[in-house]
């Protein structure tokens, strides 16, 4: 690989005439012009990005803050995203989300330094700083909100999943199949939580069911064995429910081994409903019934919409109100789950 | 976020002697000084690193070609290299593993264009094409491999994990616990299949064992069905083995799932051992017994590697011989694999 000053060197002319020449520019004379394109081809010259990006204005990145991308939900919204991206001539510069969560204004003036030309950011907490949210306003880029909201971020444009609606469609889906003892494993401290557990309350209420606040469980910190023991207490308790709906794939997970260590069977004794479709949905025995998200579409949502912004921005278009993207889901019926009499 | 000329035109000063005030170097007065590092406070100014890039010829941001990220396993290395290359003012420009399958080429004269210091790869092929090879050649920058090799790669730097060593152990596992019929589910098309299942010959060949080559099956693509349906040969046939060795935990949940399908119990019927230790080995129930890998020390470490051999480069030092680095892997017993009479 050769830079435009090598490549001038090797044919003993200037940086500036072999510029012209090489962009196809007038001011270079025809012989010169193919002497220094075959030097060009010989020595691998390949144009610089980053002079162009400064004289355009327009760096051609985006910046990533990442999900903890530890399974497939998270890792094909970034496979959408990079995709999208690219066929635009857009680069990807990723951070991942335990920097955005200790480190997030840093984060943000890196980025700013960078000279990105805007933002996909999936949110890194739940309460934000205050800091972090100045540094964001400041940060005067477009910005694209993925998958969650928090407080403070209302404002920028959004795509996610249709959570309220699936949390109706896995509560329809119990009811639908007799079930009335309903308990729910809800993780209100992210906007997908909680629109999941609305969608639970409406699809009780629309169907006169009653909700059993001991049946509601929640879980305060993800990713602790916080779920499997809520499982373990509702599956074991003196009126256990006879189906629960899961925050996700993962919580439906737990629920799994909670019943398989209590010696009960699923969806025998207790069905399960989770949310995502992980790859481990199908893998898994029994098999998950889940709500079906589709991050592929939301990656290249997330990233078609931040290119309009860009486009829109180069236009000089009046920025128009944020919109929020809601991608749709579906029901997958599997094996957790079974009609009761 | 504004720039080093819009600071200047507020100022009403040359961009020249902005630039002076701001990196501190003389040539301007205190006053003026003053004035301007004010004006830049408030209004948020950011250097602009593209510029120090083009100055320096270092762009501080390194080229990533990821693997799938779908599980926690690759989600792990890149946020391991992420986090060492950020605390060194690195960038990581990322691309996903299907762009880098089918448009290899392209996607490294992106990187040659971008002007990345370095490349992390994940092989994106078991068998890259001449063109792809030239263009890696041709790119002339420090490369790190990362968890496998290809043929035409055997050149860069490796960091990986101790492949060979985990074949051996799960099978010294099984044999320890009294399994003689023990199949494997392997994965040649790979770097790391092929030296598992080296260790899985080493382990039987060292206590006196025969291989059944009818309990070998190959998985040619992997991700497909191919995984289950060989183990349901296997436990179906009519000398079914007592243990099967699974090139890694997503073929060991197949195992799983297809003894489960033909009304089997794991470990009571057979007893299966995975590799890598993700999430799901220990969600999923039965425990999965396995080989965990350390994916983070691998991203870590490949990170380090490539940051060492930039300094080296910036010390005109001796390149030195390519090294590989192998993470040691360890034996996790869970509930998947029992001592046998």
């Amino acid at each position: 690989m050769s830079s435009l000053a090598e490549i001038a060197r090797i044919c003993g002319v200037s940086v500036g005439a072999t510029s012209k020449a090489l962009s196809g520019k007038s001011g270079v004379s025809e012989a010169t012009r193919q002497r220094i394109l075959s030097v060009a081809a010989q020595h691998n010259y390949r144009p610089n990005r980053l002079v162009h990006a400064i004289q355009s204005g327009r760096s051609m990145t985006v910046g990533l803050t990442c999900n903890d991308f530890r399974d497939d939900f998270s890792g094909r919204i970034v496979e959408g995203m990079i995709e999208v991206l690219y066929d635009a001539n857009y680069d990807a510069v990723v951070i991942s989300w335990d920097l955005c969560v200790h480190e997030g204004e840093k984060v943000l003036r890196t980025f700013a330094e960078r000279r990105v030309d805007g933002l996909l950011m999936f949110p890194p907490a739940d309460q934000p700083s205050q800091a972090y949210l100045q540094e964001l306003k400041n940060f005067r880029r477009p910005i694209v909100v993925v998958d969650q909201t928090f407080v403070g971020v209302e404002d920028y444009d959004f795509v996610g999943s249709q959570d309220f609606e699936g949390g109706e469609l896995a509560t329809e889906h119990l009811i639908a199949s007799g079930h009335r003892k309903i308990a729910n494993l809800y993780h209100r401290k992210t906007s997908t939580g909680r629109a999941r557990l609305e969608g639970f309350r409406s699809a009780m209420q629309k169907h006169g069911l009653v909700v059993h606040e001991q049946w509601m469980r929640e879980i305060q910190r993800y990713g602790t064995d916080e779920a499997y023991a809520h499982a373990k207490a509702l599956l074991s308790g003196e009126n256990p429910p006879s189906a629960i709906v899961a925050f996700n794939d993962w919580v439906a997970m737990d629920v799994l081994a909670a019943a398989h260590d209590l010696g009960l069977s699923v969806p025998r004794d207790v069905s399960v409903v989770g949310f995502a479709d992980l790859k481990l949905a199908s893998v898994v025995r029994p098999r998950l019934t889940t709500i079906a998200q589709d991050p592929l579409s939301i990656g290249r949502r997330a990233a078609d919409r931040l290119l309009q912004m860009l486009q829109a921005e180069r236009d000089a278009s009046p920025p128009g109100k944020p919109m929020a993207d809601r991608v749709p889901v579906k029901l997958v019926v599997g094996e957790s789950s079974r009609t009761i009499g």
